[in-house]
């Protein structure tokens, strides 16, 4: 599986407020880049605490895209995936209605009649991991599944997580030319932080976009 | 006063690991353009949670910019700032030795001894502000002394600061081409963090520099 994690930041490297408040950080031309990202994807990802904070739709935007993935017989969406060990995803939550398929990556700490609401309101769970997900594992499941093309579009916390797993081939940062602030505030990548040895990018593209930079790495 | 605003991060808008060790994030070339930048200005400035983490000597690096002050009449290292307003910077800082002129921005909160010892040890005590260092009246006490170019190399917490303080004019980020994470990891911009209006930086230039990328912004 090709994992791409998409993201946009403050020039501090911020995703949101301590807040938690989202930031309109890019502009129209980034926000067409993502939706064309969104659409030559199988499946789009998120932590739950993206979930829990922003309520995504994370469906394509640009009619035009639904109607080319529909002629060349793929799903009008790309799939939905949540990262959500203890399934704290609300049962209204937007990725829950039915314009895609959604998996839930849960662990077995999960509770059991949770999964049952959520399946009954239409998401297909996947289990993998004692307390937390299992990523490797339950990209497995995922790539067993026909999901060959995974974007991620955070938060930090599943950013991380996935760069200590090696999971990441492609990291594209779209920097905004605004001071978000904050020693709570969400980072691209949050989590434990690395301490010893850092994983090392290679910056494959620089362009300016809207007022601010699009950064493109490949993961070595 | 013109106030640049130096540092580098990782992708993830890092300054350092959450163990606060220093990462080698850009290369020889920026370190060159860094060192130019201080020899252009009167003072180069850091917070005291730099002093007591990395201990800097703050001093320039090549002899051809010390000799070519010293022929233009100014001393041969700028001056050195910090903002300490507890003033726990230790007596034996490098940035106490008698390379250059160094300013410790100090509260009334300071202890009179301790401030007494600092002066002993070389130090040129500027008290302003009750708790914590009044920065615009500091700042004018600095421009009193013909510091009218200044350039702050860190942290995050002097960074905010300086950005409440709608102190800044200039922004520099070399983003280096690696992920530290960390929630707690020291960013860019840390303290309480903007909520409602954001600083605006506006995009003045792109460059790549080493492996990674130099952006340089002028403050709106």
């Amino acid at each position: 599986m090709h994992v791409v994690v998409n993201a946009a930041t403050s020039a501090d490297g911020k995703l949101s407020s301590r807040r938690r408040e989202q930031v309109v950080i890019s502009g129209e031309d980034d926000f067409a880049r993502v939706d064309r990202l969104r659409a030559d994807s199988d499946a789009v990802m998120v932590g739950v605490g993206t979930v829990l904070a922003d309520d995504p739709h994370l469906v394509l935007d640009d009619e035009a895209y639904r109607t080319d993935r529909r002629e060349n017989n793929r799903p009008e969406n790309p799939a939905r995936v949540v990262a959500d060990s203890r399934a704290r995803t609300p049962l209204d939550a937007r990725i829950l209605d039915d314009e895609a398929r959604t998996y839930l990556l849960v662990s077995e700490a999960a509770p059991r009649d949770r999964l049952d609401d959520l399946r009954a309101h239409g998401a297909t769970i996947v289990v993998a991991g004692e307390d937390r997900v299992d990523l490797p594992a339950a990209f497995d499941t995922l790539e067993a599944e026909s999901v060959d093309r995974l974007m991620v579009e955070g938060g930090g916390e599943l950013i991380f997580s996935l760069f200590e797993a090696t999971l990441v081939d492609e990291l594209s940062v779209y920097v905004g030319s605004k001071i978000i602030g904050g020693r709570d505030a969400p980072t691209l990548a949050d989590g434990e932080g690395f301490v010893e040895t850092f994983p090392e990018l290679a910056l494959e593209s620089v362009e300016r976009v809207d007022d601010g930079v699009l950064l493109r790495y490949s993961v070595s």
